[in-house]
């Protein structure tokens, strides 16, 4: 079972323009093939179905955490896309028949995120085409489901190096520099995983494609605070035998790898205020706010 | 974020005879429209978009803690898939031309449990068809969200129901019993939000179906030890703001309703062996077995 | 617009055994790529979409038409479903864990019948696949809508004679008997429209496959009563431009095609009991139904 | 089974200007799962699968006659679809290898508007994707399926309101103020009819969002012509019980609901006609039409 | 069992400008319903499925050919839609925060062509929805399957021209001109078969919409040289019996219908260079072509 | 562009006795995402989108050429399909109201067999869902391409080692013994070119999961005659690169790699006759025979 934190993995940056297309592109980080949507639920789907547990302990470990970290991921996408989808109030209103900002929303290329979801994020790619269960790969032989993730992480990290290329907003750039990072760990990971148990060494194949995460201006600030090191360890006490895969020297030679006892230290969630011309939370937010803090306060 | 503990939210029988049609129908409560993917992730969704989070905080902290409960739903879910695919290893090898257990594979429903996934829960539904991300509904209207939630969690109880009258495998229904009880809560809980937002007395609509879980042999334990009156804080330290909607009466006059703060206390996972003849973890799994453990010491 | 009757367009035989692999298969004429949904849909949006109402009346006139007598059809095969999946109560009861006759739902073909449809027909096809609104050919192209029409009704002949092959059930092989002879009717329809536009004799291409409607025991008591020449006019007072199109003498010699001003005399719909096992309409339905027609007789 | 008539449910204005972007996201409204298409079959098959019918005679007239209403209203939207894509001939012509105004299509959001419906409606919803037969929910339960139909006609609503937002193209405004009105009657209807065999006052949670259809300026006149104490019966004779559910009062005190007799008075067909340059009804429409109208001569 | 030969079945104009919404449109023409990846699979499971075929050779023997002449223009198409995305190398770098030909991705139609494709061509049709396999209809009824064929190639030819609307650049309108009479070969060959089963005249139905090829700018060079004339037998040594189908005069009766032995002489491939802004096949393709060809010296 | 042979790659054994439930599995092999129609429009796809063709010729040219064996593939399993669905005539007749043979496909998985396609192979997986095009992998990065293809490969052989358990029809095992020795080709043809270019061993890897082809009774006799040492060059003259990847020697020591110029000798397709009561070719095949002999000899 799982428990939950009210923060984010890592600090993110105040939204600042709407920018709905990059949006949309920014979804398939979340619910396309390679988004984070698939990461997380093929490695919970792994985790939910190993066997051979006890025996093949290590392996359980590094596969359960990284889904719990997943968890995290999907969490940092959708709150990216928040942010590139939050403006400023229209100046029109329904009730008068006008309202100018969201009809700039016509022409986008997600109209789901205004009509469907009130500019919310989708559990959908960057075409509007929802995330499906049959992204998940589990065959339950192990070094198969490990070349998988290995493929799957880097087929997510070219797509993720695509739509960096696509927008600078920096609510998209933060997020995706952060990632690169921990999708490296994860990479490495898995490669290390199928080393040991098959000779191969894959992490000579690393990165894909050839551009080393250093070279992104905003992955370097994580990689130069060793992020690139550290396997959290999402977990009060359990899963602890990671750190039977995860060890040696950094890919970079920048030093040892270490396991991290407990999550990151992590960032605040973004105020998002209500929307009154998407009628979130309400048409007159104000009013909802209040009956909700009188009940709050009643309730204490 | 998240963090993960090794355990079942409750204990479950160990596993008995296989029974893939039955295993194919709880399929329905996982990765159906109504099943435990489509309460996680309508729940987690509104989470992350959640607009005027620090005002409307109760409900805020009621649907972000109810997510993270439905994570470990999934898990329980497909525990009992896992139990009820679970079966003696086959006399037969594909060695030899001969697979005699698997070959009754090929009469049953969901043919996709034994080649695609290897006797392992998926991410689809009764029919095989994959969980979709547009079952996520999330208009970001409180109100709107609130309803759908409320009425989701009895279309998901009303399914149960029928699946439970298709079989009387204990791994199944000892899942059921307890998922009555706690979808219950989930039930409950949203229509206090609703009664306290709108005035209007949801809760005197339950239950839909209208047989009490009491009434049902595996749930009447969970309903004795009081879990229809907990709401447990999946949490260290946050979302308390739970407590200014969940409290009252239980609906049967039992009681108060209590917040608990933390995790039940659960069941471990089951013991489930590798499988030769479905080549999880592999086809010799013992080598594998064997170079595992002894990497496992060298790592140390 | 459109008004409704509260009848069948032909009377059906009473209910017998249930029979869910059938009702499976009478589903692809529901919710099939050719079943009546299909029908249905094609002609209601050529008709919607229709450029040229004016001038090209007639042709206006026969699509919107037939589509009209389509929604009969959806409702005709839907009774039909419901006849094979009605079937007598359980002797078990959720509440003491039994629930006998339910159970023999877990090795059907498509559960869903049950758990999510609660022993209802489904917009879905023979393998519980969704009805698709892409199945929906309009190009707008008069010749082009009208060559596919008659591929369509002949495609969706086919499908019966092979579902016909099936089962021998009186509730499908009735609705069979004489949808084979409504959409010959169709199918000669557009042969003539086709006819007059290009001067190409579609309708010497007819029956396909090449077995009369005749020679089927259950259809020929409705050739011998003539429906095979007639196209009802379901409408108060419009579409009489169908007589246009449909004139001269049948296929069979029998006779001339007379257009008949209005829908059939029809029949009655199956008084279908509810289930208390399936909670339709309710757990205890004879609560429910005393209380319905207490409110009713409060109400007049 | 069904009549037609050839009229819509209420005058629309003729089409102005081509804007294929809003026609894409009216398509929302038709083929979304929360368009006309989702009410219309989801009331059409809980009224085909309804069991109990003659001892609930009063919930099945309801669901069965709103069914029939709904049908008259895909019929609307589409009509405003093809009015927002019904535009001037292009100067262009294929056989000179020019296309100048279809060539602006290139750029637009739903492409298929042109390739595939040659400038009609689709059964598909704002981003293409088409319509599904799984957006019919129909549990069997009848307090389940009255809750889903309220909640369904709300979350159409908040649909409605967002795409009537993105643009104020008359031919999209009429439609979305009339309709704003109908619904609003379903949802009150539904709401009294759960009231009635629950207790609970669904209607104090309406309107959904908290905007008055009196406050949207397109909506203003048809709810001071009383619209909405209206329930229009769709029959020339049968589900007369409906009157058993709604009566009482408006929900704006204007005075009592009242059952009309037979559909409303409606309004005529826009004439559209056809585009050589989209093939609709030919490359050389006139051609046609002549020809259509000699062979129509000779038939009366 | 199949061979390839390195050329595309006609000369191909270099690439020009890139135009990635044109792309998107084309894409319809691959992977649309009616696009070249249906008519292929339709042709191809109409051939490995084909019952009496000793009896029945002729059709057997057309039916297979022109699967095999529809693998080259999959190819065809394919290499359109490079054409269209096929653009001058970025000013920008990912490593320096900049990538600015690549930014304008964000706001065209199919965004999967830039972010999952590396700017390639997809099997999706012009909405970027994948083919689907029920795309395929083979009801092993041979006068039904014929009769589809014919409708198929019409509808195909119907969207070709709309596409043809949208696009002027002559990477998609050379392929255009070319299939136009290719398909129009193939909807005349149906037509002859069905001709000769049933006695209909079906090629007096064509062309479908009523423009001749030859008033097609970038088809009647083609026609000029007689391709609307001749059937291509795919084939070193097989499916002869073609002939027993296609012959007779050209619908135009500029002469004589014949079978040409072995394939069309084709077109080179076009040159499409490596594009290290989309990483394909390499961030810095340099280094990875110099190695390629170290290799490939050391392996001769 | 291609040419067609009128033959297998394989001889297969005569058709024996239906086995409609183990032809429903094995369309997971044709149609599923691990299925024949995946690695053919992978590897086509991959072809078609190729940059720097000439610099990394040895690589487009072994894509190139496993594309058009795939092609030979789906072929083969389609064969095998068609055996395992061919059965004795009924002793039925719709014109009597009796079809026993084919009422027993009422209880079937995949009943589409019997109705949709007249007891074909249908581009579906061992659930009857389409086969999708966004099955298709083409990232345009020529590692990740190659890593990807060797995931595959591996993937697809896992399935079909599951599906080999299922049945021990002739028909079936004869195409799994031929393709897994094929599919080794492949895993071990992209293992090299991956090692090539990256220095990383992947051929160590195999075979996954861990039982050698030879120890299968029916792979075993095509080892023997060494074709996993050979990869046959599918073209008159092209893709003779191949040879720059395809050297060295087997995993198991036997000997060199080969490239063998043309394709093998193959084996001619088994003589499926019509089914009269599947309509395929006709109600009254004979009749169908004899029109078209008369037609072919008048032809000639």
């Amino acid at each position: 079972m799982f428990l939950r934190i009210d923060k984010l993995q890592v600090e993110m940056p105040a939204p600042t323009e709407p920018d709905p297309n990059a949006a949309a592109a920014v979804q398939e980080l979340l619910g396309g093939r390679f988004g984070e949507m698939s990461t997380l639920m093929n490695y919970m789907y792994q985790s939910f179905n190993f066997r051979g547990r006890d025996k093949l302990r290590q392996y359980y470990a590094l596969i359960s955490n990284i889904a719990t970290e997943e968890l995290g991921h999907i969490e940092l996408v959708a709150a990216s896309i928040n942010s590139l989808l939050n403006g400023p109030e229209s100046a029109g209103d329904p009730a008068t028949g006008t309202a100018s900002y969201k009809r700039a929303f016509k022409d986008v290329r997600n109209v789901h995120h205004h009509i469907v979801m009130g500019h919310g994020a989708m559990a959908a790619n960057a075409m509007g085409q929802p995330w499906r269960g049959d992204y998940v790969f589990n065959s339950g032989n192990l070094i198969l489901d490990l070349l998988h993730n290995f493929f799957l992480e880097n087929g997510a990290r070219t797509h993720k190096l695509r739509v960096y290329e696509l927008t600078d907003n920096p609510a998209a750039r933060q997020m995706l520099g952060y990632l690169f990072v921990r999708g490296g760990v994860h990479a490495h990971a898995y490669a290390l995983a199928l080393e040991e148990l098959t000779g191969v060494e894959m992490k000579k194949m690393l990165p894909i494609p050839k551009i080393e995460n250093v070279a992104l201006p905003e992955s370097r600030p994580y990689e130069d605070r060793g992020f690139h090191r550290k396997l959290y360890r999402f977990s009060p006490d359990d899963y602890k035998d990671v750190a039977a895969v995860w060890h040696g020297q950094a890919l970079d030679g920048s030093g040892p790898l270490e396991v991290v006892d407990g999550p990151p230290e992590g960032g605040d969630l973004a105020k998002l205020d209500g929307a009154a011309d998407a009628f979130t939370p309400e048409y007159h937010p104000e009013e909802i706010y209040e009956m909700a803090q009188k009940l709050y306060q009643k309730a204490r």
